[in-house]
């Protein structure tokens, strides 16, 4: 949980960045949600802009998703509560994760973009959600943390009900 | 087809092992068929579960593939045929491995996952096919020999026929 | 621009080609096609055959697409112009490119093929082309140039217009 940097940024490779991204998203495939937490650090944020303003502040605008840590660990709580939401028994996904980038070494910090399609299957109807994450790894003992994610959706329009009712 | 272990287990990297998946893949895409089944071990075994209990035993379910060796090389005929056969023409396939993962390293094997998505077009109808594979690999003079293939699709169900004519 | 070739062709990795196409793909999902036809040497091809005939030689069948240096900067120009294509505004693309093999090493150049999922959203409506690319690639200083690449739809028909009006 704590950010200690255990390896200087300049030695992180892309080999490493996708071992984790792939970990990442094996853990989302499976719905393993309270490990997925514990890869984020305590002052993390995690976004879904709206498709038709990716770009825009969080703060002033509407976005899908706009979590810090307490907030996303709730979210985690009622995606897994049996009663009370739309994702129980909650629909198959899989995920692919290609395209991986460091696009800048900070001091403590890499910023990675990756691009992903997420299939998700829920009786019978087969979705697909495509677009780039934007992340900001700190490396870590083992791996790395994630202080921000950023997922921007491509598509222009989301279906009818307009949410998404998991974590991409 | 003999299985000498030409490296110690140890020592391979995911880099090895994507080189290997992709060739796979290209093999089947290319309907390489006869060359894609000696990439396999003389007591391998094929699995596609059925879509309800991906987990469940073969033995005692019906899976949508359950494949030795003599059985495997069988179907390998029979989708070659041209007299007989839903894929005559064949359809026309394009596969995606991603997410490649080594998640156990054995005395003399690796256990691999991977993502795929195959995306198959037939009298210009597109379908898709998403799920993970699940290898265990023997290392061998150039490149690997698959012991086991299992292929979990993650859909909740198939198309009305509720089968797949060809291989994932 | 130039050709010079910086590195040995027998020392370039998979990673390294890696990285030039997902960089190549993040400029086409960005639209950044001033950028991208930098990529290219002065003499290169961009091909993208018709469906039915994707072997065959492009001077002497219809291709989708087959395109000189000169022709390939008046297409960017084209799908960049405001007021007369298709394309503006501009459809949102978001590109996979996976299973990337060298295939031959030339004395001064690489020949690599690479699968893809080119995701294509405009005004609500989601379609999806796959294939294969098979690129002709020169080292240089940073990254490669690309003197040939040839983008084969794996699909038997498009859709009703059978045009593409985007790049893959």
């Amino acid at each position: 949980m704590t950010t200690v940097e255990a390896r200087p940024v300049a030695d992180v490779t892309r080999a490493e960045v996708e071992d984790f991204l792939f970990h990442e998203a094996a853990l989302l495939d499976d719905w393993r949600l309270e490990e997925w937490i514990e890869l984020f650090t305590l002052d993390c944020t995690y976004e879904v802009p709206a498709t038709d303003a990716p770009d825009a502040d969080p703060g002033l605008t509407w976005s899908l998703i706009h979590d810090r840590r307490t907030m996303l660990e709730q979210r985690i709580i009622r995606l897994k509560k049996p009663a009370a939401h739309a994702e129980f028994p909650h629909s198959q996904t899989s995920r692919i994760i290609g395209n991986v980038r460091i696009t800048e070494r900070r001091a403590d910090a890499l910023l990675v973009e990756a691009n992903f399609i997420v299939s998700r299957m829920k009786a019978g109807k087969f979705d697909q959600y495509v677009g780039r994450h934007h992340y900001e790894l700190l490396p870590a003992a083992d791996g790395f943390l994630i202080r921000r994610k950023k997922s921007v959706l491509a598509h222009d329009r989301l279906d009818p009900q307009g949410k998404i009712s998991f974590v991409l």
